[in-house]
C-alpha cells in the first residue's frame, strides 16, 4: 500500500467519524465523491479547505460563522432589544429558516444536566447575563427543546433572570400539517390547556 | 451573507450530495465538523485535497488508487491466472477484507440492464476478454451480487467466456452466523440443493 492509497483511507476513516456515517456508508461515501471526482470532489475539497480555514464561533452570541462577530450579530437590520436563547447552532439555523424571528440569538452551548454533570458555567448562561445588561435587552425568548433537559435549563434561566428581563417561550401545540391521531398525549394535552378562541 | 458564510452553505449543500446524506444530515455533519475544527475538520480538508488530487481508476482492472496501475495490478505478490470479477469498487474492497482471495480483479462497473439500456460494451466485459488473452487467465470467478441484474451479467459472462477459460462463481448458502429462521426461502433452498457431506 502505497502513501496515497493511505490516504483513501485515512478520509475513510475521517468521514466515518461525521455523525450519521458509519465505516460501510463512509466507503459508500468516498467511493461517489472519486467517480464524482470534477463534479463533486474537488470542490467539496476546496470549499470543506476554505471552510476549515475560516469558520468560527461568534464571540458574541456563539454562532458559527467566518468572522469573530457572525453576521447576525453584525446586522443592522436586526432588532435589538430581543434575545433568542437556543441550545445549538443548529438551532439557530432553524430558526432562521424559518425566518420568523428578527432579532438576534445566544447559544448556550447545550443544556443543563445534572447527570452528565453540566451546569450553568458550562453552558453561556453567564455571558447571558452580561448582554443582557449590555445590550439593553427587553425580551428574552427561550426556543429550547421541548425535552426533559431542554425544559429544565429553560426554568432554571428564567427563575435566572426573573425581575431583570421579560422572559418569553415558544408555544407548544399541534404542529402545522400534524394529524392529531398520530401525535402523542402530551402534545395534544399541552395543546388543549393552551387551546385560544378560533 | 459575506463570502465565507456562503462556503458553510457551499459546503453543505456539496455534503447532502453524498450518498447517505441528506440536508439535514449535512448541516449535522459540518456543525460536527466545524465544533472537531482541529481533529477532523482540518484533517478531513488535507487528506480529501489529497485523495481529489490523486485518485484516479487503475487502467487495468477499474480498481479505486491513486496510480494508473492499481497496487493489486503490480503487486508481485499476487496469484497471476485467476481473475475475480466484481460489480463495483465496493465489491473489490469487501472481497479485499475477506482476504481470502489472492488473485487479481476486474471491475465491471455494473450489471447488464435491458432496463436501464445497458449492454454488455457500457461494462469493461471487452477489456475482460482481452486480459483473459493477455494476462493468459485459467479461472475466472464471478463474484457478482446475488441479485437479478447480478446474476443476469453473470449468465452472460460465463456463455461468452465459454470453452475459453474455466467460469466459476461464488457459493449461495447460509451466512455465517445466520439463523435458519430469519433466512429467506430462495437461500434456504440454495444452501439445501448445494449441501454437501459432512
Amino acid at each position: 500500500m502505497n502513501d496515497a492509497t493511505r490516504d483513501i483511507e485515512a478520509l475513510i476513516e475521517l468521514m466515518a467519524r461525521l455523525p450519521g456515517l458509519g465505516p460501510r456508508s463512509a466507503r459508500r461515501a468516498v467511493l461517489h465523491m472519486i467517480k464524482k471526482r470534477a463534479l463533486l470532489m474537488i470542490p467539496l475539497a476546496d470549499v470543506l479547505q476554505n471552510v476549515a480555514a475560516s469558520a468560527r464561533e461568534c464571540l458574541t452570541c456563539g454562532n458559527v460563522g467566518t468572522t469573530d462577530i457572525c453576521d447576525i450579530c453584525t446586522s443592522e437590520k436586526r432588532a435589538t432589544g430581543e434575545l433568542c436563547v437556543v441550545e445549538d447552532v443548529a438551532d439557530l439555523w432553524a430558526m432562521e429558516r424559518a425566518g420568523a424571528f428578527k432579532g438576534r440569538y445566544h447559544v448556550l452551548g447545550g443544556t443543563l444536566s445534572a447527570l452528565d454533570g453540566v451546569g450553568p458555567e458550562d453552558l453561556s448562561i453567564p455571558r447571558l447575563r452580561d448582554r443582557i445588561a449590555d445590550e439593553n435587552i427587553t425580551e428574552v425568548i427561550l426556543a429550547l427543546n421541548a425535552t426533559v433537559d431542554g425544559q429544565t435549563t429553560a426554568h432554571y434561566i428564567a427563575d435566572a433572570l426573573e425581575g431583570r428581563v421579560t422572559v418569553t417561550t415558544l408555544a407548544q401545540g399541534v404542529p402545522i400539517g400534524g394529524e392529531l391521531d398520530y401525535l402523542d398525549d402530551g402534545t395534544i394535552s399541552a395543546a388543549l390547556r393552551a387551546r385560544k378562541s378560533f
